[in-house]
């Protein structure tokens, strides 16, 4: 450990109501650090010294974007999320800051979520749980999870993770991203998400992970949900954004498709008078497919491991491409 | 093909309201059919020349043992159905009679059902959709299903799907079974079931899927549910009869078991005044957890071949130890 006036100035910005990484003592430990919230992240970023390292404990927060005058000094910022659309700028993008996120951490407990929505659906869980409640008994046929197949858009750490556990569990399984090839040790083919309108209705599942940026906003609109299976089934678990939510909702109403699996919308919270509510063929949950029993303490620890990398003058790991808008993944060689 | 008064003999048992095997012409180009209820059972068996198969369509029926007298030509019974234990009876068992069943058939979709039911548990989809209707967005933390542990009670051909997909979801599974062992190639270890209240409270999950026997009954008693943990979730996709379904409702009112996923119960149809109904943490099904749409065809199918078979003085695939009451496995080497 180097002395006093060596160790990094690191801003933590946190928020009302969440608490502090659990490992604060180990983090200090290596760096000079000073709590912020939105409130005061201006003055702590340009308090004497100059804070070199902001860690967005409150991921979501784009309260960077608006004390950017007071940010010159940094030179990393750390997101505690997978997906960095909510606080990125394009003077950040611009600038020589380096941007790491939560790679990985979620990957797991996604693709755990994705998998549990697909047989639920197919197996007719939430429809035997209306049942259960009028105390109903009616014998049904099923879907056979195995052998139907699933396009995962999103070819990222989760995505890949999503394919890999829906190949285990049977899944014929195809990815789409930006650039079409073959021969992808997780996918197989991976087909150009701007064709997306063209082979939609050729899957039984359609698992939207992609991250938000200015080519992913709204990819599945109207034109996509009109050329999707009349018994297709659309899981969201990457940004509600990713989605024409109002034309989501009609395709829902009108038989379009089967039935989605939303974890993520346009507006968070879901607002009360949101048909999606209401609709019997939408499973709602609230941005949580991640959120296993101890992921924060799992986001701190990649900090503080990335924070004594940082110390030590060692390469960052899960350095986000700013361009693209996520960490560049090699997949995983079989 | 033989000549007519070389074919088989042979009794379809179904119901009112049961359609037909749908390759019932097929089957006639192979036997002289004779299709029958419980009303006239005994005089399709005991008709000119003697019935020597007897096919249960209706698979629950006990009627053979009502009609045992007229059954004295038979040589061979198929049922359709995974468990024998509905229509088994003493002099059956004794008797020289083949049994076969459809074994195989049911594999795949329960084990999909159980991995299934397992991560809706885990991820709380059940609370999700309760959420949902009162329209209350509340994000929460849920499990990580890979890494918990699951016991699968019953080492038959079901047994083996279910433990071969929950490890490939990363599951920790181990069997149990009349006999222990280890190094078994699907379960890893196996342990006694007669030992189970010794080793209950070691795992998340417990699934039952063990042929219902003398020996099976009952063996989810009160014992074994105290012993479990208290975070533990049962399912039970066997028959209802391997467990105290009294005792079951003491352990989940009282927190002794946190849930319970239910296919098979000890009356079925659920009675509208069983409490099991109306508990938050139980998860019900109407006994579906194998019917897979194309189920009834793939059971007739099923039966075809083995029919084949049999007129061809051939093997019969898929008999059933009368005494174990279920298709003895050799498990697939790996």
């Amino acid at each position: 450990m180097g002395t006093a006036n060596t160790k990094p100035n690191v801003v933590i910005l946190g928020r009302d109501g969440l608490e502090n990484p659990g490992n604060l003592e180990q983090i200090r430990e290596v760096a000079n650090v000073r709590l912020a919230t939105t409130a005061d992240l201006g003055d702590a970023l340009g308090a004497a010294g100059g804070a070199d390292v902001l860690m967005l404990w409150d991921f979501f927060s784009a309260a960077l974007r608006d004390n950017w005058a007071q940010a010159q000094g940094l030179r990393w910022v750390h997101v505690c999320a997978a997906g960095v659309d909510a606080m990125m700028f394009d003077e950040l993008r611009a600038s020589q800051i380096t941007i790491t996120n939560a790679h990985g951490v979620f990957d797991g407990p996604i693709a755990e979520f994705v998998l549990g929505s697909i047989i639920a659906q197919d197996k007719q869980f939430h429809l035997s749980k209306r049942y259960q409640q009028i105390k109903h008994w009616e014998r049904r046929d099923t879907i056979r999870t195995a052998g139907r197949s699933a396009l995962v858009i999103g070819t990222g750490g989760i995505g890949r993770a999503v394919a890999r556990l829906l190949r285990a569990a049977g899944l014929e399984v195809t990815g789409a991203g930006r650039i079409a090839r073959t021969e992808d040790p997780d996918f197989g083919t991976v087909l150009r998400t701007d064709e997306l309108a063209g082979y939609a209705g050729d899957f039984d599942n359609i698992v939207t992970i992609a991250p938000l940026t200015e080519q992913t906003a709204q990819m599945i609109d109207a034109d996509v949900l009109t050329a999707m299976k009349p018994s297709a089934h659309l899981i969201n678990v990457g940004r509600g954004q990713l989605i024409d939510e109002k034309a989501l909702i009609v395709a829902l109403r009108e038989g379009q498709i089967a039935a989605a699996s939303l974890d993520v919308f346009e507006t968070e919270p879901l607002a009360a008078d949101n048909p999606l509510w209401d609709m019997e063929n939408v499973h709602i949950s609230a941005h949580m497919s991640g959120d296993v029993v101890g992921w924060r303490d799992e986001l701190a620890q990649l900090f503080l491991t990335n924070l004594q990398r940082y110390a030590a003058s060692e390469p960052l790991a899960n350095e986000v491409d700013k361009e693209a808008g996520y960490v560049r993944v090699r997949p995983a060689q079989h």
